[in-house]
């Protein structure tokens, strides 16, 4: 049976799904411009939530460097250790300085606040985009396969959870995930390599250690960021990052496997395939 | 007349200073080792400061990462653009799963305070470390010069202060901080420059920029340090970082100016001279 909740969210997945898979397919500066956009949503979002602690990060602070690491990982400049240290230390000293001249209270929980936020958000998450650079140079399809790997992981894990779930996995952080629906969310995006082997998707160079690399990297470490996030939600007090996406509640909701599952993709292709 | 807290000073400041010179005079891998350890008790000391708000960071990533960032500034290993994502996505990666497993009040703010010791503390004081390999590579002084004139600078801004010192320059931080005593600091480090210059201290390569340079460096950009570490314990409403350096408060305080000054002075040395 639909419920009213699902029939809201399809407003937004029936445009958006399409959508996406058309911006994954193209790739390149569009989808590079896409998933900055969302990095620079799901900051905001998450800058929204230390309000609960009436805390005021330093937003662009955080703007500018998600735009600035979503330009280094699509174009990946050929940065030496010491333009990486410049944009380390320029970055930490200027958040420093701007919050001594700000007069907020609680100035080093802002400035916590505002530095997590770039290395939670844009760092790890903009690494989506060099798993797309690295479909187009190898000519593969990872991140459909992340992504759709993802997204039957996450309607496995409520499938079964709704039929078959009994025992709370993890009641702290998510009080409705059940032990069968985390096991249901993994054995989907397993079945979800297994097949996209089999028929080829991922190209020949893709190998059976691969599956299992990629199926631990959504099924696992997808519903570990999925639980992260529930955590900073949780300690919020809210239940949704917000309501830009409708039922889908805020970008960040939507994204938080991928924020896991992203930087470990991507560190995974780069070194070890 | 000798106060008391200057007396308890000189406790730690007679055997402390030339302990001090003999590392920087021998450098390697000894001024390196002193450097981590100084960062060791400095992150820790800041992680201390957190307990006013209730919060527990996960000391052990701080430490843990302060070793290795005292690695990477000594031996400058040639890192790829891929092994520096490495490192930040690791360390982010397991600052959140740890928290998400560890069950304590106030997850967020643990996870953004874990994250900020180590940007606040190695990634930025760990520089001296590089600028002392700089000297060991160029026959060059900088280390001493850098933190001699910040010893002159601070020596300067407290006996102008308490001479001629009557309007306050940033009450809401430093209360007892004046403009003539900032002023007088500044110069002290300018004038430490010059005559470094004229007498050939640091080489016959030091241009009349460079004492611009590290005047602002050491003079003003070391004591913005001083200010910062000000805000960050007034905060935490405690007035020193620690007591194990006696009348000297923690090494935190005795470090401030060089948490700033370092990282820029070795940006300086190694973009732009």
């Amino acid at each position: 049976m639909m419920s009213d909740k699902l029939s809201r969210r399809m407003l937004i997945s029936i445009p958006g799904i399409p959508a996406i898979i058309a911006l994954i397919w193209v790739g390149g500066i569009y989808f590079a411009i896409f998933m900055t956009v969302v990095m620079l949503i799901a900051i905001t979002e998450f800058y929204a939530l230390a309000k609960v602690n009436e805390l005021t990060p330093v937003r662009w602070i955080g703007w500018l460097m998600t735009l600035l690491i979503g330009y280094i990982y699509y174009f990946q400049p050929a940065m030496q250790y010491k333009q990486i240290i410049l944009v380390i230390i320029a970055f930490v000293t200027c958040v420093l300085l701007i919050e001594l001249f700000r007069n907020r209270p609680s100035p080093t929980l802002n400035i916590a606040i505002t530095l997590m936020g770039v290395l939670y958000i844009p760092v790890l998450l903009g690494a989506l985009i060099g798993v797309r650079n690295w479909d187009s140079v190898y000519h593969s399809n990872m991140t459909f396969g992340i992504i759709i790997a993802i997204w039957i992981c996450d309607t496995a894990a409520y499938v079964v959870g709704k039929k078959w779930g009994r025992k709370k996995i993890f009641k702290r952080v998510s009080p409705n995930k059940t032990v069968a629906g985390t096991i249901g969310g993994y054995v989907g995006a397993l079945l979800t390599f297994v097949v996209m082997k089999e028929t080829g998707f991922l190209g020949s160079g893709f190998r059976w250690i691969d599956v299992l690399a990629f199926s631990i990297i959504t099924g696992i470490f997808g519903q570990l960021g999925d639980f992260v996030e529930s955590l900073i939600k949780r300690d919020a007090g809210v239940k949704d990052s917000g309501t830009i996406l409708l039922g889908h509640g805020g970008v960040l909701d939507r994204f938080d496997s991928l924020i896991l599952a992203s930087p470990i993709a991507y560190l995974y292709l780069i070194t070890l395939s």
